[in-house]
C-alpha cells in the first residue's frame, strides 16, 4: 500500500516519529508529507524522524488537497473511520483521485511490536506497576473513608508520578458492587475495611501505553501485587477471585505462537463457564496494547486473528455479579517463542 | 427541525438530560430513541428526562436502522462532522432515506443558555476559582523549582479538589518562553522566582465547563487573582500584561446585545494592535463554553454570529513574543441586557 493518508494521531507517530493533535500525512511510496499548523513547526522539524516535508498551514485539507492534486496520482487508501463525514468530502470533492476504504489500516501495520516498541511498553509496565505498588501501600494505610472519586485521584498521582508521565486512561477505582460494571465510573462510594476493590491503570511511556488490574482483597499485611494471591473476607468474593486467577493464569501459560485468537479467548473462558460463572464473563479476554491503548489483536470467540511473535496484548478475564461485585484480572504480555511473557 | 440523529455525547445529553459515551440518539418529533448498550441500562433508565424509549443492543447502529426502518420517515437531519465515514456507510447503507446534512446543528441549538445552565457555568466558575486561588498560593510558597509537569499536577489537584471534578481539559502551564505557545504542554521546565507564569484552566461542574487564564507575575506578596493587576519583574513583561489586560477589560466592559461577534473581536484586537503588536495576538478573542468547552458563538474577526442575550462565551486576548514571553488574560461571561458579566 504505497499511497495512503492518515489523520488519527498516533497512526502519524508510526509512520514519522512525531505526531499532533491537528496533522494530516500523506504517503505517496518514497514521498511522504506531514501537514500541520503554525503552532507545531519547531516540534515537527525537530522531531520528524523520517523525510517527510513539513507544510505549515492554517487550513489543512485546502494544502492535503494542493498535495494530492499535484502528484497526479490516481488512488489513494484512507481508513473510513479516521475521517468523519464533513472532512472526507471537503477533502475529495471534485479530485479526480479514486478513494480506497481500508478500514483499520494503520491498526494492522501495528500488529507486531519491534524489539524497540516492547521495550517502551515494557518500561510503561515498569512504572505503571510501582502505581500499583504505592496505591497497594497508601490503601492500607490511609485508604479507608476515602471515596472512588478520592482514591482514583491517589491512583493517578501514583501511576503519573505527580503528572511526570500521561495515563493510557482515567483509571478505574471500583468498590465491591461497583466492581460489577466493567467500566465503572468513580464514584462517592466510601471504602471501607474488607471491601473488595477493583483497580485498572496504565501510563505512557514515550507514547506507548501500559494496561494492568488488580482486583485487591482485604490482607493489608501483605499487599504484595506483583503476587497475585489475594485474600477476601467474604467466601464467593473468595472463589470467584480464584476462578478468575486460574483463568487468567492458565490463559497465559497456554498461549502460544500460531494459535487462534479465538482459542486463545476460550482457555480462560472454559475454566470460567465450568464453574458455573460463564455468563458473568461479559466481555472478551483481552486486546493488543501499543500506541492506542486498545488495538489488534482481539482476544475474542470472534477474532480472526491468529497469535504471531511479538504481538503484545491483555489478558484480563473476570467475572461480574451484578450488584454484588466483580473480579478482573489483568496483565499485558508479550508473544515469543517460548510462550506469552508478562510485561 | 423535527428527525435528526445524534451521536455526540454532549449534543445527546442536551436533548434528554443523560448520555454516555456509546450511544446514538434518535428525534422523529414526538417520538425519540436512545439507544446505548447493557453496560448503561440502568443508568439511562434512572436520568433520561423526556420520555425516550430506551433501547439496550450491542449493535447500536442495526438498532438504529431497524428503528429508521419502522419509522418510515423519508428524511432526517445528522450533522456530518459526528459520524465517521464507516459509521454513515453503514448507518445508511440501502435505506430509503435521505439524509440531510446540518454541520454542528447540536451546537447552535445550544448556544442560548437557559437560566440553569448559567448556574451551572457560574457554579463551575466558582469552583474553578478555588482553584486558581490555591494553585496562586502554592505556588508563592512551594511553587519555586518544581517543573511546569508538576506544578500542571498541582493545578489539576486543585481545580479537581482531589478528583472530586472533573476538568474542561487538561489545564497549561507555561513559564517564560513556553507561555509563547498558545496551547503550551507542560514540560520539565523549572519554575523560579520572577518568571512569567500562565495557567489556563477549568472544570466541570454537572456537565458544564468553566474557562479562565491568570497570567501571573511577581508579586507573591499579594496575589489576588480576583483583582487582575499583576507585577512583572521585567519592563516589557509589564507592558505587554497592562496592553492585554486593557483590550480585555475593554472588551468585557463594551459588550453588548446586538453587536456582531466580530466587532467584539475588534475591540480588544485593536487596543493591542494599536500598541503595535497586533501581529502577536495570533488567535481569536473568544469561544462559547457551555456541554463543550468550544462551543458557540465564536468571537473571531471571521464570526458571522450576532450576541444576543444569555450566550455564554470566553473573553481572551493575548500577546505571544515568539522565544521571550506570552501574556493571556480570560474570562467566561454571560451577555445580559446590561451587559457582559463576569461569571
Amino acid at each position: 500500500m504505497k499511497n495512503f493518508i492518515l489523520q488519527n494521531e498516533n497512526g502519524i507517530y508510526f509512520e514519522c516519529g512525531y505526531s499532533c493533535d491537528n496533522a494530516i500525512y500523506i504517503s505517496l511510496g518514497s514521498e511522504t508529507f506531514f501537514i500541520t499548523d503554525g503552532r507545531y513547526t519547531v516540534d515537527a522539524k525537530e522531531n520528524i524522524k523520517n523525510n517527510s516535508e513539513i507544510i505549515i498551514s492554517n487550513d489543512l485539507l485546502k494544502e492535503t488537497r494542493r498535495v494530492l492534486k499535484k502528484s497526479k496520482i490516481k488512488k489513494i487508501h484512507f481508513d473510513p473511520n479516521d475521517f468523519s463525514v464533513a472532512t472526507f468530502e471537503t477533502l475529495s470533492l471534485k479530485l479526480d483521485i479514486k478513494f480506497i476504504q481500508k478500514p483499520n489500516f494503520s491498526k494492522h501495520k501495528r500488529i507486531i511490536k519491534t524489539e524497540d516498541e516492547i521495550q517502551l511498553i515494557q518500561k510503561a509496565m515498569e512504572l505503571g506497576r510501582d502505581g500499583f505498588v504505592k496505591f497497594a501501600e497508601y490503601v492500607a494505610k490511609d485508604g479507608f473513608w476515602k471515596s472512588e472519586q478520592y482514591l482514583a485521584y491517589m491512583a493517578q498521582t501514583f501511576l503519573s508520578q505527580n503528572g511526570n508521565y500521561d495515563l493510557s486512561f482515567s483509571p478505574i477505582i471500583a468498590i465491591n458492587e461497583n466492581s460489577a460494571k466493567p467500566h465503572a465510573v468513580p464514584t462517592s462510594k466510601i471504602y471501607q475495611e474488607d471491601d473488595l476493590i477493583l483497580f485498572d491503570g496504565g501510563i505512557k511511556f514515550e507514547r506507548y501505553c501500559s494496561d494492568r488490574t488488580v482486583t485487591f482483597g482485604n490482607d493489608y499485611s501483605k499487599l504484595d501485587i506483583y503476587q497475585r494471591e489475594q485474600r477476601f473476607s467474604k467466601y464467593e468474593q473468595q472463589k470467584v477471585y480464584d476462578i478468575v486467577l486460574k483463568a487468567q493464569q492458565t490463559a497465559i501459560k497456554k498461549a502460544k505462537l500460531g494459535m487462534k485468537a479465538s482459542k486463545l479467548d476460550s482457555i480462560g473462558r472454559e475454566i470460567i463457564e465450568k464453574a458455573g460463572y460463564g455468563k458473568y464473563f461479559v466481555h472478551s479476554t483481552g486486546h493488543g496494547v501499543g500506541l492506542d491503548i486498545h488495538e489488534y489483536p482481539n482476544i475474542s470467540a470472534r477474532s480472526d486473528f491468529i497469535l504471531e511473535e511479538n504481538m503484545v496484548f491483555t489478558i484480563e478475564p473476570g467475572i461480574y455479579l451484578p450488584n454484588e461485585f466483580g473480579v478482573r484480572i489483568e496483565d499485558t504480555v508479550v508473544l515469543k517463542k517460548e510462550g506469552a511473557i508478562i510485561l
